[in-house]
């Protein structure tokens, strides 16, 4: 508790953007169907879609002081990822923090907690996934600590993972792993182009995925 | 376990359609406050208001394979409808499995599970009604049953059965029950626009609907 | 059970009303982090920004009989705040019943149970915050209360409370304190403005509000 | 709503007490995989393994009158299974109406909501499976149905069917179902003896079940 | 926040005694089916049956300071209750604060919240009532009050008022209507002897309470 | 997916016999208040306490193959960890697979889901910490990992972690820092037992802490 790690490594700017493109639901399956936090994690506007380097920050219940520690080590292009160390759903973070946030590059909040200030939030266009909306306040008396590996909603995440969020959720993409995800996910993109004007013409996958044989030996029986 | 029933009944076309245009509070009224699916089944985005023939999926948990054999079962203007045998957010269904559905005519998706790829289905209007939002991924291992009986959500339903659906949730309608359903919305409809005009005129329900000996009786004090 | 206070105290319009303005946040930090509600009660719609005097009805679970006597107690900009006396997600409200409370002044509803009837109340523009959305219905059998003391999603309230409600959740002022607490949120508002600016233009909170040697005094730790 | 059908068939005493022996996991398999309701339903005491034709009660939420009605209907062996219309969580059945009900030889309850008087009805060995336990009282106002089908926990339960509930939650068999899932589920528990012996003796799974080119084939490495 | 209030009036200790010996069932239908703390509220161990005086705390999340403080407050016969200002599932409380309790004569504790060292408390026969069970542990940075009104569980609890809890849940008394609810908890108890009776013999309830006129009056159908 | 690592390295035993003395609590406090898994991990019955080495298990929902072939790198003293890659409540685990984990020296399991045959594991003294009890069966089609990183109820697991697990929950010790983790639990044990003794004495926390001042310089008032 209270250890702030200041030298993180980041994955290249170039490799985020191109997960960020390919979205949550490609990514989580082009590593293995991994990686995804839990379905509670929720936007608190639809439409965005972003990826960044995961500035972690591990808080006690109720205290938001050391987002304030946190903000100091954002490089642009980072995402803020808070985990409390027990369940809490108090709103953490608003449009203030928002503000310097944004003012030093970071690309959006993920949050296993609440969030508030909701619509000046989706105003600034501050994406936030969270828990809970909730403008239950919060002390600044106890220290945690930041980029230190934490669990949020049930994924392990350590500092410089890359984040990959959409209206689909939040999927982290660990840091050694991003060159071939990135390029297995790009590769289903293509692929799935294929797919989606045979489907739109009236095939069916049955058929274009060949499933009858292995359907007839599992002893699908149609009556 | 493993079985697809090809033939099933269905409503007559446009006593569904009238039953889409009473929307469901009033159908669930109008058969006697039964039918409502859990209230934690919410729509993927606001204003969609349908109805339409069920096809019933049963699956096992994380496993989507049976939505092809169900999509092949499909005629125009069904609804499909999935349950899981044991609870699962997984997301089951996104764009290219809803692509192949709007190819055949489906109307919509109502899953007691997750869904992925929002921002597409919403593009599409391909309306789902679901437990959850989440991109975890699924197999395509073990065999379920397509057009058998399924519990979703809490609620009963066979292959044939109506299902409403709009912003209020989901209803379902039992296919020998649907003509004096319909007959009993449209009543209740008629019946609302002309209370709706007394109340908008400041008259109390206290007066129109003559409640008062009846609360006195009960025994209601005023002080 | 079966009582109806007729006679409750407001507070003055013009105070309530200033609440409205500084919003669910800035009132419930103002007035020293007390008196949310639970986060599960959300907007049943975005942008709604309100405040005025609770109405309140106890009733039991699954009969909203109690709703027509409490729009008889109604004032011009008065909020209803519905508890039922054990959980229950039912639709207990709905577009007649929004109609009927709108004629007479009321600004919304705060209800710790079901709302129906969705895309009619938001095109009435009248808002709620709610546990649950359901079309499920309710019966009209059994007698409640209306204005006496309820506890609603977690928090006391009692009649002529006021209750500010906005996308952030639900924040209930008790009548006697609402003159200290609007002059505390508006100084808050005051001073927010400024500390935005300064954050906006990339200053630290470390440093707006000198952390760094309690922060040090704590034992944190930079590495 | 308000029908209370008197004859239903049952399914043999013998026949459904060799389930109770068998017991739920067993008995589960046997039919498989299927008839387990929800694993919210916990048992009030431990120990009870109890099997019984299911007498079914629906019930709006909150009101108790019906499991009047029901008791009349119960023949020696019988189970009530009792479900709410909308989800509650009352205790809707204590130590008199358990006094009753064992008067007419009900071997136990099931029940989607509250009961209460827990010690009671451990004294008296009468079993309760129940979604949770609550003091919270109940009315008698309205209406409910006594042996209609009914969705309890998530599973469909019609009037005569088998329940079967032990320490691992409860499942339902058809009663048209009865007589195979006996003799499979009997055949398992005289297969498992067998594999109890060897697995106890150190002998692995993998072998005894052959296991090993099952999963080299799916590509399992060992690293 | 920050205030102990430090003389509070208690029930008069005889009839809170009386209260404890009808139990939670009881006096809970004797005051007109209220005040019961949500059933989430469960024993450690069952079998305890009391009742006391509240002593009530209002604590942040993750911060058990003011059970400390709270603890001087005691006299003997009281029950702790303590309320976190937002949901948190701590071990606020364990054997040490037990045995310092117990030293001053507590009866027991009531917490929405967690708790740990299950197997000493259980040992030492003091009983909780709590929300979880949890070893997570919390700090002592932050005030809160003692003996200021709290919602506990969704109910209102004064200093003063009476808890009574046994293995049903907790129920709250107001200390001015602890006479009556008395009187009236005794009566039913008396009364519910004479009915066990005729129940056991295999009278019906249908018939004792004279039900059937009623029944039919609503439209009951027998088929 | 799918893959299996052999040799996992083990803290002493000696060492885990220690945590397993000094038990979850203890434990906890001493290596920071860190390590809790969620405290819905209940034991299926009271008054084990045990401590071991973690074999994790990765596993697809519904589906437990991969406990066999966990059960084959099972050295004595270890304690199996089982966490599906999506939440799952399925009865993974009964007595079979206790009978063939016991007989490789396996002291208990610690599932992210549900367990099964509670009556016979109970009677075999095998302990279990469940996320739920349930009957409902899985299969054997897909592949899951062993001794692979693992988030289990919120915690992180590596293979090799210590699980220390009794009453309170469970909760989880790195392999590199049990060392100092025994000597500061064993410390606190000491420590707590000199305090134990002064509180039963009736000495207040707020004299033996010495907390009377910090309370003053925070603003506590005793009104």
């Amino acid at each position: 508790m209270g250890v702030v790690v200041q030298n993180i490594v980041r994955a290249e700017q170039g490799l985020i953007d191109r997960l960020a493109k390919a979205g949550v639901a490609t990514v989580h399956e082009a590593q293995g169907r991994k990686g995804m936090l839990a379905s509670y994690m929720r936007p608190i506007y639809a439409g965005a879609q972003i990826a960044g380097s995961a500035v972690t920050i591990s808080v006690p219940p109720g205290d938001n002081w050391m987002i304030h520690v946190a903000i100091e080590q954002l490089k642009s292009g980072d995402i803020l990822v808070l985990a409390p160390t027990s369940p809490c759903d108090n709103g953490y973070f608003g449009d203030l923090l928002a503000t310097s946030a944004a003012a030093r590059g970071c690309r959006g909040l993920v949050i296993d907690a609440g969030v508030r200030d909701i619509r000046d939030l989706k105003e600034m266009q501050f994406p936030v996934w969270s828990k809970a909306i909730s403008a239950q306040g919060t002390v600044k008396e106890t220290l945690g600590s930041v980029n230190i590996p934490v669990v949020c909603a049930g994924a392990s995440v350590d500092a410089g993972d890359i984040i990959v969020a959409d209206d689909d959720g939040v999927c982290v993409v660990k840091r050694a792993e991003a060159d071939e995800v990135v390029i297995a996910a790009e590769k289903r993109v293509a692929n799935e182009e294929a797919k989606r004007k045979r489907l739109s013409a009236g095939e069916l996958g049955l058929d274009i995925y060949d499933m009858r044989p292995a359907l007839e030996r599992k002893g699908l029986r149609y009556v």
